[in-house]
C-alpha cells in the first residue's frame, strides 16, 4: 500500500454519557496508564512519543487505546503526530471530583514521585 | 479432619501504608464489588451470606479476597459467620476523599440503580 493511500485508523471515542464508570477505574488501576492521565491533566495537549513513561511502543499504544474507549483520553492526528487530550471536563460533569481525588491520591502514593 | 481441629483460612489484611492504590482502583472496576463496597459503605458489618449480589459462592469469595487484599474490606470469623466491614477510616487517611468520590460516582451510574 503507498504512503500517500495509507489509511488512518478510526479513532472512536465514547460519548460522554457513555462513559462507564468501570471502564474508567480499570484504565485507572495501571501505572503507565495513570502516568498519561497525570502528565495530561496540566497540560492542554501532547504528542504521544513524549510521554514520560518507559515502555515499548506497542504497549503504549495499547494504554492509548484503553484510556481512549474508556473516555479518559481524546486523540486527534495532525500531520505525522497523534495529539492527545483529558476529557477531564467531560469526566468531572459526568462523574464530579472523582478523577480529581483519584490523581490527588496518586499524589499521595509512593510511585507517583 | 474433624470439625473441631478444622482450621479456618487465615485471613490476611494489608495495613494501612501498604495498601496500594492500584490494587484499590482495580478491587472498585467491577460491578459486584462495587456492590459489596456500597452496601458496606452504609452499615458496620455485615455477613457473607448477605450482600445483594446475585454470583456463585466460589465467584462471591474471589471478589472478598480481591477486596481483602487491596485494603477495602476487613473479614473477621465469628462462630460460623465471616463479618466484613469496610476500612472507610483507614482508606479515608490514605486517599483523602477518594473512596467518597467514587462511590458518588457510582451513584450516578446507570447500573447503580
Amino acid at each position: 500500500m503507498s504512503r500517500t493511500s495509507r489509511r488512518r485508523a478510526v479513532l472512536e471515542h465514547p460519548a460522554p454519557e457513555e462513559i462507564d464508570l468501570f471502564d474508567v477505574l480499570h484504565a485507572l488501576s495501571d501505572p503507565t496508564r495513570m502516568t498519561i492521565v497525570r502528565t495530561l491533566s496540566t497540560e492542554p495537549e501532547r504528542a504521544c512519543g513524549t510521554f514520560p513513561v518507559d515502555v515499548a511502543p506497542s504497549t503504549l499504544s495499547h494504554h492509548f487505546k484503553v484510556l481512549r474507549e474508556a473516555g479518559l483520553i481524546h486523540q486527534r492526528e495532525e500531520a505525522n503526530r497523534r495529539l492527545t487530550t483529558l476529557r477531564a471536563a467531560e469526566l468531572d460533569e459526568r462523574f464530579p471530583g472523582m478523577l480529581t481525588a483519584v490523581l490527588g491520591a496518586y499524589e499521595r502514593s509512593p510511585g507517583a514521585r
